[in-house]
């Protein structure tokens, strides 16, 4: 069974972000600069989901790339699946249309993969096995 | 404690955006049509969250206006506190840009109020008290 696992959202500062969401209750548990993908996240826990804040460290990361075309916003979401091999290649087989054909590493250890934005519906879908963080 | 509640992603079909969630072991289980948003609405639950498909029923209703202007994609995230009213009067009193200053009825009856995006990290922002829908 998937669930909704987190939203990636796409700030330029998370110092200032954070703020709204701790007006509404919600506090960041957890934060981390993750070197490769040149972005520092904050993690904030929303029932069972989390939004993660998205500030870039570099304005040529993907992250500061986004920010430069689209400004604030959403980046992508997060569904957390049992078994990512399998559902990776179940995708592959119905030909939906990925951003690459392998599982990556990201932050906390998770493996991911990214669906294209083409086949669903707009959105930048990232496909997770493991919780994001231990939070 | 605010928990998320669901995403609101706006599609041109329903029936088409639906398919690649099935694949992801997820279901619509409850389709509503919101006659004075002009919007076919399909509940998706994915965890303690949902996912909101909303199809326009006439190009110039808001999420038809959305779709002619960016296409496919994410158009809410909606956050679901326990009181609706006292996280409005905080807000103001934080000087929150909100996108109507009044509480509102939607699909299900549920009460919510929209944050502006320019408070609110470039996403717009539902606030809702009761569950969008009973699934």
């Amino acid at each position: 069974m998937s669930e909704l696992d987190h939203l990636g959202i796409a700030v330029k500062s998370i110092d200032q972000a954070r703020k709204l969401y701790e007006s509404l209750g919600l506090n960041v548990v957890h934060e981390e600069t993750v070197e490769h993908e040149h972005v520092r996240t904050a993690l904030i826990p929303a029932g069972d989901a989390r939004i993660e804040l998205l500030e870039p460290t570099t304005p040529d990361s993907a992250v500061g790339r986004f920010l430069a075309k689209h400004g604030e916003g959403l980046h992508h979401v997060a569904l957390h699946v049992e078994d990512i091999a399998g559902t990776l290649e179940t995708l592959k087989a119905r030909g939906v249309r990925l951003i690459s054909e392998d599982i990556q590493t990201g932050a906390g250890g998770h493996l991911y993969f990214f669906v294209h934005p083409s086949s669903a519906g707009g959105v930048l879908l990232e496909i997770c096995q493991d919780a994001i963080a231990d939070v």
